[in-house]
């Protein structure tokens, strides 16, 4: 199975930007790269990076400067084993999350995101393609079927946890396991109980 | 094995007051309610209410008007068997998940909810009791070390997602395959992707 991590190199997570400067997203997602491939290895796997530009990592880059949609499907069109794409974000990524999605059955297996996203996906249909534009899981599930594949949802609040804004740190520091979580703890934040609902704080 | 259902019957689900009026979040709560003890029922479980008020309903009913811990923790001072406390607004909870959930082995297993929230639970052990006070995933982390039980932590996108705000419907219309995603398409509410994020709309 191809494994592939794709990484917006440039300008990451800006919806961060209330509560992160450029610089601090650009280190913190690359915290979060990490923590995907490493979680990625430790289940036995050899990711390769899908990247905007040119980085440097300790796997296999691969650079296309296009949006996601079509670099993804770049991928899916030259490959002749099953493909596993897995989001960059998933600060919440641990080996056992990632080994039980990558061995659950099916022609197309999807990982939900909040908000509709496809937050991982693998295909074993050589037809699957993707359209990650809008409420992209209902996309592809519709995509799957009209491809004739059978499609199986993989059910997981670790792989569902896209890091995209500040209420998604809280989840980071309470089930991180990596390092994404240090960075944030090393960078001065912590939950903040004391509202009615938790948030992050920052000292410092 | 236990299986209770803890059920506030009056003034239910206040954080989405911005979206629904008092009578339609009772409705709606239980709808929620409803698709959790359909879950269970088709998994082969039969679960017990815990309300705070006598309430209607075709499962049997113990009422306890106290707070949501020590009415947990009253039943699990007086428990013989194996508990299984699971909330009543898990409108993506599905048989299957919950038959995944409530397999898991462990003396303590635990879903958290978004936001550091406890989902559902599963003790084995009978020195366990819940704190769900603020962020209570970890509190019931630590309960379980204290008194010497094996934690194993649930990974689920459909039970960590309890329905608490106008984000939270989103997930029920993309997900939810029982009545509150029924409620909410009779109540003209449909997904809303003109803007930058995924909301809900309503017609009508």
């Amino acid at each position: 199975m191809r494994v592939v991590v794709p990484f917006a190199a440039e300008a990451p997570k800006t919806r961060l930007a209330d509560t992160l400067d450029a610089d601090e997203r650009e280190s913190f997602a690359w915290a979060m790269l990490q923590d995907v491939l490493v979680s990625l290895r430790d289940a036995g796997r050899e990711p390769t990076v899908l990247a905007t530009a040119p980085i440097d990592v300790d796997v296999a880059v691969v650079v296309d400067d296009r949006p996601l949609t079509p670099a993804v499907n770049a991928v899916l069109d030259t490959a002749s084993e099953p493909v596993a794409v897995v989001m960059a974000d998933l600060a919440l990524a641990t080996p056992a999350s990632v080994s039980r999605f990558l061995s659950t059955p099916g022609d197309v297996v999807l990982t939900p995101g909040r908000a509709g996203g496809t937050n991982a996906f693998v295909t074993r249909h050589s037809d699957f393609r993707v359209d990650y534009h809008g409420t992209s899981y209902l996309d592809h599930l519709t995509i799957a079927r009209e491809v004739g594949a059978s499609v199986f949802e993989f059910d997981s609040h670790r792989l569902a946890t896209d890091v995209d804004e500040r209420a998604d740190l809280v989840e980071v520091l309470l089930h991180g396991e990596g390092r994404a979580r240090e960075w944030l703890i090393e960078a001065g934040f912590e939950l903040d109980i004391s509202g009615g609902r938790v948030d992050v704080t920052r000292s410092g």
